[in-house]
């Protein structure tokens, strides 16, 4: 690649893939973000210059990586001078025409995976979803995230708000269980490291059977007996256990189908 | 082990542990369940005999392994001679001393583990949890757990339930995440093995950070103009739309909650 890249935005996707694009020989040459700590963070891990207002962001980049919400890029960057470069975010949920105002060369980078700032994670298996408003330019991110990962896929604004939504409930909604289920076992001074082994096999379940196949528990047996046992656990809880009775009966619900 | 085991119940958890208790050398001399295509599955692999019916359950086990809900145990079991050997069950919510009417001699033996039938676990690291009626008991059961397993503890029945409750949320609940994010990428035909990696990685990233640390997503992030778009999607789905509103409020609720 000898493209040069700025990166837009410094929170944890930001951070996770400005690290691995310098890991892999690309030149980042300047990085922005409203927060100076972040902002500094990412480029002193990466050696590049950072800036934390808009009207100082670099006009000699070849492409801008957008990665901030869309309230921000619709507020922050309007005035920003991308001079017909290629700018591309990286977020699930925004169409790609939303950077058409932006440059005449635009497109999408997005790798479905969560990211945390402090977390290494094996980029090579990540699917990066790219979308872009040309061949030539879909070329260019299909290079970029070839350094990256083995899978990458081209995806349309569509399917990716879909995914996006997918992902929310996979990894999300998910972890949030893990939340959940942290606070009822500390209620007992119980570890949550006793957990650990159960989540690792639930997920490690579905790589080779499909969710409806793998699914189990209480409300999968429609054991009454100790779905009305665990209610009543949560009696001083009620949100909990209002979330435990709506999601047992949507296992009900989804058991019920004929399969496909 | 000396000691002869019966295997009563033939379901996803009695199949894996009698599997695995057989391949580590442990006698099993008798598999009972109602359904005879599990009953005679379980006692082929095994080597032994099977029964259909309680009143054929073995008098010369030394240890009988219960593994029927609740219900079936207190109807179906209660004409049975267990001659006050060892009966232990394996469940979650079941308090030990419901098995007091059947022997002088019980415990609780479970493994806190998401089982399917068909597919091979690996025993060494699930947490068995222990509990018995006395020290000698508690003992036998301990060096019956030993043979599969390095993670065995004492776990009394109101930790145990508690425990089962926080499984529910960490397995069963988060399958049907899973099982919810298949339908949704499903009807955009793209394939669910796109979602696996992130799958992998949320499960992942909880073996060293706590669930509140790893949070990610637009309900953390408190950004309204993508839960807003996602509700959107679901409005042909009110359940599913009531469910993403509900667990992304709880997220929410969650992050405001100080820090512990």
């Amino acid at each position: 690649m000898n493209q040069k890249l700025a990166i837009i935005g410094a929170g944890n996707l930001a951070t996770r893939v400005a690290l691995e694009l310098h890991n892999k020989g690309v030149e980042i040459i300047q990085v922005y973000s409203r927060t100076v700590t972040s902002a500094l963070t990412l480029a002193r891990l990466i050696g590049c210059n950072y800036v934390t207002k808009t009207e100082k962001i670099t006009p000699e980049a070849d492409i801008y990586l957008i990665s901030v919400s869309d309230m921000a890029m619709s507020n922050l960057l309007s005035d920003v001078k991308f001079n017909n470069k290629i700018v591309a975010h990286t977020a699930g949920s925004i169409p790609m025409d939303d950077l058409k105002r932006f440059s005449t060369n635009y497109g999408v980078f997005y790798p479905l995976q969560t990211f945390s700032k402090f977390r290494d994670v094996n980029f090579s298996r990540i699917p990066f979803c790219i979308e872009a408003n040309n061949k030539e330019n879909e070329d260019i991110l299909v290079d970029l995230a070839s350094l990256l990962s083995k899978d990458v896929r081209i995806i349309n604004s569509e399917q990716r708000k879909q995914l996006h939504l997918a992902a929310v409930f996979v990894s999300n909604f998910t972890n949030h269980m893990y939340a959940i289920a942290g606070e009822i076992v500390q209620d007992k001074d119980i570890p949550f490291d006793i957990l650990k082994p159960l989540i690792s096999e639930t997920a490690s379940k579905i790589k080779s059977m499909t969710p409806r196949a793998a699914q189990t528990g209480p409300a999968m047996r429609k054991d009454q007996n100790i779905i009305q046992e665990h209610l009543t656990m949560l009696n001083n809880q009620p949100k909990l256990k209002k979330l435990y009775s709506f999601v047992s009966d949507s296992i009900h619900e989804f058991h019920k189908l004929p399969k496909q």
